[in-house]
């Protein structure tokens, strides 16, 4: 069955549209960190719209699930098969159009996010999701995982930034929804349902993505904040003094001591309890630092923070930055650990981080807790480490787990913020999740794929 | 069998519960305009979700069909039962919480828009939505309708301003979606699909929505511009030069000799053939002005706009906004008339404009094109008005219908920009919207509405 499936695979796409050969497959069996290793009988890597299309159809002819792949950046294992056919977009790499006036950009689905930054920018616009994976993850798996990062303070998640999509439905029909429109009421907005879907719906090809003028000013600096407290005020007081902010991440100390121990980095602020990084952008060259350091100063002498620094250069910029994004590889090599991506409204991030605090030291005394991440949209990936290195110490990793999520959902949040669920959060989703909105995905699934050939194993399983 | 459910319902809800007494039910049956006339066996206005939910319950299993109602300000007709039960949800008017650090609004469906405005301006923060009807349009149908507006270009429409939903669901179950996160990927995002769905999957019985910082200084100018191209390279150029554009509108000449006959608004470019209505808006009080100033000077040389004048007071800005708003109300009496809500993309909005008007004068050589609306979101109000009012000449109103909605279709546009479906448009709908999209939509109306007891005349029909 499954021969006669590649067979006619093969047949419709040539020798650069499948792949069986285990030298070929590894590396998009394996998840980049390691934490997920997957099977499959077969690769397709169609080459156009029509061939994916041509793809489902004979997978759902055949019975045969199937497992979307882009970059193969995912964290949660959502684009790892097992068992499933593997359907890699990454020869549908064109971007169609740049349209400066429409503000939209199309491109296909397995197009890299920097390309997407570069074309922009070529037309002198931006294109404004921002995460550390850019270089590999593609504008297909960024939809479908509806991807977040260092700017949804000001722009939004990928939801927000999508005009229209192109997707093949499970029974191998193409949904053609891929128009520049910024209002459309015609009915249900249909490209919603794709969007963060894990590609248990359909298999997204393209899409149109908004753009926005390209700022031509920044502006990038650290604070040392004492109090979790202070740091959201500051987030207020600088979002609305400002009303340029377009990113706020906060760091404690924690994570900066082991990044800048692992990587090398710098931590302007030592001994600050918490880093506030702040990126502002302009449209027009002239007073947008004026206006930062302003506000900076008038939220030091009110107390929000005991200091700031204002990058001098783009250099400097570049090293506060690195700071935070070295964050992962900074505590990757410190022993057992729990990583986590819960979300609560902005408000409650100081509570947040005390509660959890306290629940985490009362499973394990001694962790040392690593809480950094986009405050400004109320997201944490908050990781709690053993107490030594290789003390062999047991590490109760699921009573971790439980309490870090436990009081995100207490306080009106999210166990997963920006990550998914794909595999890996499935427990959770089901533990955390009510059944009456499961009830409602599932009604949805069952829908638009009753015969549950796409990504079966991911999100509701 | 509807005796039995009022006295059900009327048992529940109590006397200002329901209301069967043709005095009463008249203006919930009539659209303000006089264009859609309905009949009901009884209005119901439950207070709370939980009434809401035992109303559909009850409706639902007696086989009755609902069509909920807010401010009744909509312009398809959705809001208008014909024999079905008349939901209203004006009773729920509760604003029940406002944060300010979380920029975070929590309304029920009844609550009016200008109520959010004024409650979101008491905490200085600003819910961008604006609209005509904002006086009595409210948050469940703003929902339902996926509400545009005049802010859209720098805000978004309705769907980009929700963080969280509240739902009753057709079988009478409540859907808890009432967070106000910036982000949370677990699963499919459900909200999305009560948001634009006029009310055919559900009531919207309460919202959490996004607020933002309230700027502080405006700045509202005229220009006026010779050619739609022009228009349409002014409104990029000063997206781009000020960052700080909220809203762009065009109002052809046509549209603003009758608003200043039939109103008695002053028209500051009366031979202009377009004028651009730009207003910008920025967080501090200094710059904003300079720097629009120093934008129009620009165009003004690079030959995009011939002439333009800054408000110099609130207002001035009034009475350049009157000028838009009015317009309707301008060629209201101008006799015969039909009326469009097209978009395109931005980028092909003169094109547009000057295929419709071949179009139209292929069909009546006469007519009176009143072209006007939201330039910066591709956004026309396209009407077209017989050559002199009581002219007594045939007016050709399906074939001119035709021509305006083919050449927005052609264009890759939207025969409902924002208006939405509803039961006015519901032919074009069907005639327009691609089968695939249709068979779409009634999979996911047939998932979480299988007994069609939501508004079932309206959308899909």
């Amino acid at each position: 069955m499954q021969s006669a499936l590649y067979d006619a695979l093969a047949a419709r796409l040539g020798p650069k549209g499948v792949a069986a050969d285990p030298q070929t497959l590894a590396p998009h069996l394996e998840e980049w960190r390691g934490r997920h290793h997957g099977r499959t009988p077969f690769m397709v890597m169609p080459a156009s719209t029509d061939e994916v299309a041509f793809v489902v159809r004979a997978c759902a002819d055949a019975g045969a699930a199937i497992t979307p792949q882009g970059g193969n950046t995912g964290l949660v294992g959502g684009q790892i098969p097992d068992g499933e056919v593997l359907l890699s977009l990454k020869r549908m790499n064109a971007i169609r159009a740049v349209d400066a006036v429409d503000d939209a950009l199309i491109a296909e689905a397995g197009v890299v996010l920097s390309a997407v930054h570069e074309a922009s920018a070529r037309a002198d616009r931006l294109f404004p999701l921002s995460l550390a994976s850019q270089g590999s993850a593609t504008i297909g798996g960024l939809i479908s995982t509806n991807a977040g990062g260092v700017h949804v303070v000001r722009y939004g998640m990928m939801r927000d930034l999508v005009l229209g999509i192109e997707a093949v439905l499970p029974n191998g029909d193409i949904f053609h929804g891929l128009k520049s429109l910024r209002k459309d009421n015609t009915g249900y907005d249909l490209k919603q349902l794709f969007i963060g879907a894990e590609g248990t719906l359909g298999v997204v090809t393209a899409a149109a993505l908004k753009l926005f003028p390209r700022p031509r000013a920044h502006a990038v600096a650290c604070c040392a904040v004492e109090r979790a407290e202070d740091a959201i005020a500051l987030l207020h007081f600088i979002k609305s003094e400002t009303g340029a902010l377009a990113a706020f991440e906060i760091m404690n100390r924690e994570s900066r001591a082991m990044t800048v121990r692992n990587v090398g980095r710098r931590d302007p602020f030592p001994d600050a309890a918490y880093v506030a990084l702040i990126e502002c952008e302009a449209a027009g060259e002239d007073g947008l630092r004026p206006v930062l350091e302003r506000a900076l100063s008038a939220a030091i002498s009110e107390n929000l923070a005991q200091d700031a620094v204002i990058a001098q250069s783009e250099r400097e910029a570049q090293d506060f930055w690195a700071l935070r994004e070295d964050i992962s590889a900074g505590h990757k090599p410190e022993g057992e650990q729990i990583s986590s991506d819960v979300s609560v409204p902005v408000s409650k991030v100081p509570a947040y981080l005390a509660e959890a605090e306290t629940a985490v030291r009362a499973v394990l005394p001694g962790a040392r807790i690593v809480a950094f991440g986009h405050a400004g949209d109320g997201n944490l990936h908050y990781t709690v480490a053993e107490a030594r290195k290789g003390s062999g110490a047991a590490f109760p990793r699921e009573r971790l787990n439980e309490a870090v999520h436990d009081i995100a959902v207490r306080l009106g949040g999210s166990i997963s913020a920006e990550h998914g669920i794909g595999v890996a959060r499935r427990s959770d989703f089901e533990r955390y999740k009510d059944a009456q909105s499961i009830a409602l995905m599932r009604a949805v699934k069952t829908a638009i794929d009753p015969r549950n050939i796409m990504n079966p194993r991911v999100l509701l399983g």
